[in-house]
């Protein structure tokens, strides 16, 4: 079996090197967090443009209030209030296909327009189309809550906008919105996940990383969950109100 | 049983607050991926020096190479592909006691100096005597690899130090450092997880979530070993060679 | 480094081994799950009262209704349906130190009993008044909503009297609970972690994997639960009710 | 939203029932572990043929050496051996499509195949030309290291003859089979995968759980690593053997 190598980091006994830069003498103190993440799956320090969207999109998936990787974090901490790790781990099981998972079907859709012959706004129409007649949701847009708009997405948009990047994919992200409406014969807002993955993919993320990315923000998002189940407990009335509300009914 | 309340966010259909402000007009574009981190968590946004402490320690924690949670992740990607938050959250099983956890022991122990009637220094001097005299192991001190000194801790004191954060934390464990060296007879270096403990509770970071930094760090780390798990697979190999070096010796 | 060994299992093209014996020839057909998971775990073959004994635990601690793992593995299915191994392992992280753990502090104390110089009954006391001095609940006592007694405990204690095992572990327990209600001056119950620490010892099992036995029983009762989500699907209402009943009370 | 119900179980102060029937009183005591599980899964006592089956699938998969699953489980314990439940429920994340999944796909070919108003016959010809053309692999056949037949499967049908079910899903599977050989021109074995998915059609396990049988069966096993794993550790050797094995070669 041929032998892997890794490009990421090695370290000495003096010193850690990530992607070839000392981690003490040139990264540490010198680049923000988005910066170093960027950095280290990449293999490139971003430019401003880059960083600015990467934190735009961090930023705007941390936080949802009470869902259920939140739920379940609380949940897990107070049954393990030894494993912080434990708790954060369990909420983040919940980063899968129903919720953040759609950004990756987005992103190929985008894909496989920007590599269209026959145009990018062609293979939109076809697209559309296609998912409709098979009667499946598109990923990228509609929302239960957020209507008639995602308000997360314009603004999204508008920060790409502002950083200057070139736009293929948000173009594309455009166009596909446009043969949706179209399709469906209704309006179906963009919403965070497809905002995301056309941003995403404007700065070269790769789809089969974009979860990823979700998984890291969340991350964040938990960590303020559990510090407020330490000082403002849930999960006991939690259990108790769920298991109030669904009556046995057995035999 | 009384009902919980939550301080962090709530949403309307048009609009999501996070502690009180509008995601979309306030934070999105607006704030870094470390500010929203520390305004989620804290209720507060950062100062610049506590953006650049927290930046600080979330660069220094992502990366070590070839880990015990890289390795984790990468099987899992391997027996798992469809499920890339999974082999993330499988390694984050490993930010454990052994290795992160320390700096939780490590923060209660300044946290003991800090509240002490008859001084920091007497209490340094107790507490380096106390663990000394258990035979236990004094954590945030000493590191297997790094010798003499863990290159990365002077470097994080000094980026708190031009930050001009108030200092206690850090002056408490130098105080200890050097009580550390009095009980054990020798050079104990201050690791990364001593001087992470001093950083983080230098900008108010409560212990009790302190590994959930490291959790948010290492996430990201992650990220990056996974994408390389995609372009050049480790798993199959690893596996393998794990096998080949581990014989059966049964009846 | 040591190079360390495996007494548990090997393969050929052919065969598959597993403590020495055979699977295909010697253990599958052959063998109870319970039966097999004590070959696999304790190197020998159970005696007919030793399969009994742990077969009426892994019955106890299977189902308990409506509970956190119970909940939390609901969640993470309806937002990762792809993965069920994912949802009962969110689940399973539930078994931490609240719930379950307590039965390997309850282990402890038997333990410390069975190799007391001074007698059984003197140390059971003496753990008794210690822990209760030091104002902490007893592992393995009380219970919030079994009152006056756990139903199962006299059962789980009465299964093992019937097997005729040795016996000293459930004798142990019967003499701490008399030490605890005296130095309660109230009764306390032995809970079903209780029972369990001393059916569990009795047939050999570690005190540090006593919690393994739970998550093997807790996962088969989660492939329940995760089959009632998939035809009776209860997690978007648990969503919904738990966020209405938490409301945001932030600035 | 519609109020859910749970057919499952409930509590009072006094008892615990489980799919009506009483824990304490019908319960423990009286069934095995496999047994309570088919009941609490399915909600109807299994026959003796059912359990016969439900332990030889069980018994299979527990355990197949240094894998995957029982590396990370190693790995995990070791970095926080405070939590057994999360060194299990990370090597239960290994569960997924690569290697297990496959029984789900298997399942699926044989329920269509079971529905086919052509025959079976028919059908598993179509399914196995189909696969083949999409030059795909066909789940529950072929085997890396055990060739040319997986020792487990023919033992595996043997039983479930010996217990006399009605054998549609695994008369099936030879049919299947024998279209695999012609389409692929040479002989596949049926591997465990693909003999359990028949075993677990035939005791009317829905396919869309199967996963969470083998999930089980593994929960079994990882104990057992875990246990080694504390008297004989391996976890730093692994640790030192990869990252020595898969060197630096970045810039």
């Amino acid at each position: 079996m041929a032998q892997p190598i890794t490009k990421i980091a090695y370290h000495t006994a003096e010193a850690i090197y990530v992607r070839g830069a000392s981690l003490v003498d040139e990264l540490i103190g010198q680049l923000t967090f988005t910066e170093m993440m960027y950095f280290q799956l990449m293999g490139a320090r971003p430019t401003p443009a880059q960083t600015r969207i990467l934190d735009a999109v961090l930023v705007t998936l941390m936080e949802h209030g009470i869902t259920p990787s939140s739920i379940v974090s609380r949940l897990i901490y107070d049954s393990c209030p030894e494993g912080v790790q434990a708790a954060i781990a369990a909420g983040l099981l919940g980063v899968g296909s129903t919720f953040i998972g759609t950004m990756e079907g987005c992103a190929a859709n985008l894909e496989e327009m920007l590599g269209a012959p026959e145009g990018e706004a062609a293979r939109a129409k076809a697209i559309a189309q296609r998912v409709r007649a098979a009667k499946q949701p598109i990923p990228g847009f509609g929302h239960p809550h957020h209507k008639p708009d995602d308000p997360r997405s314009p603004r999204l948009l508008a920060v790409a906008g502002e950083a200057g990047v070139p736009g293929r994919h948000i173009r594309a992200l455009r166009l596909l919105a446009k043969e949706v409406d179209a399709a469906w014969g209704r309006h179906l807002t963009i919403n965070a996940t497809g905002a995301v993955a056309a941003l995403l993919g404007e700065i070269g993320i790769p789809a089969a990383v974009m979860r990823g990315i979700a998984v890291v923000s969340r991350a964040a998002g938990l960590v303020g969950h559990i510090r407020e189940e330490q000082v403002e407990p849930s999960a006991r009335f939690i259990w108790s109100t769920v298991s109030e509300k669904i009556p046995y009914a057995g035999g």
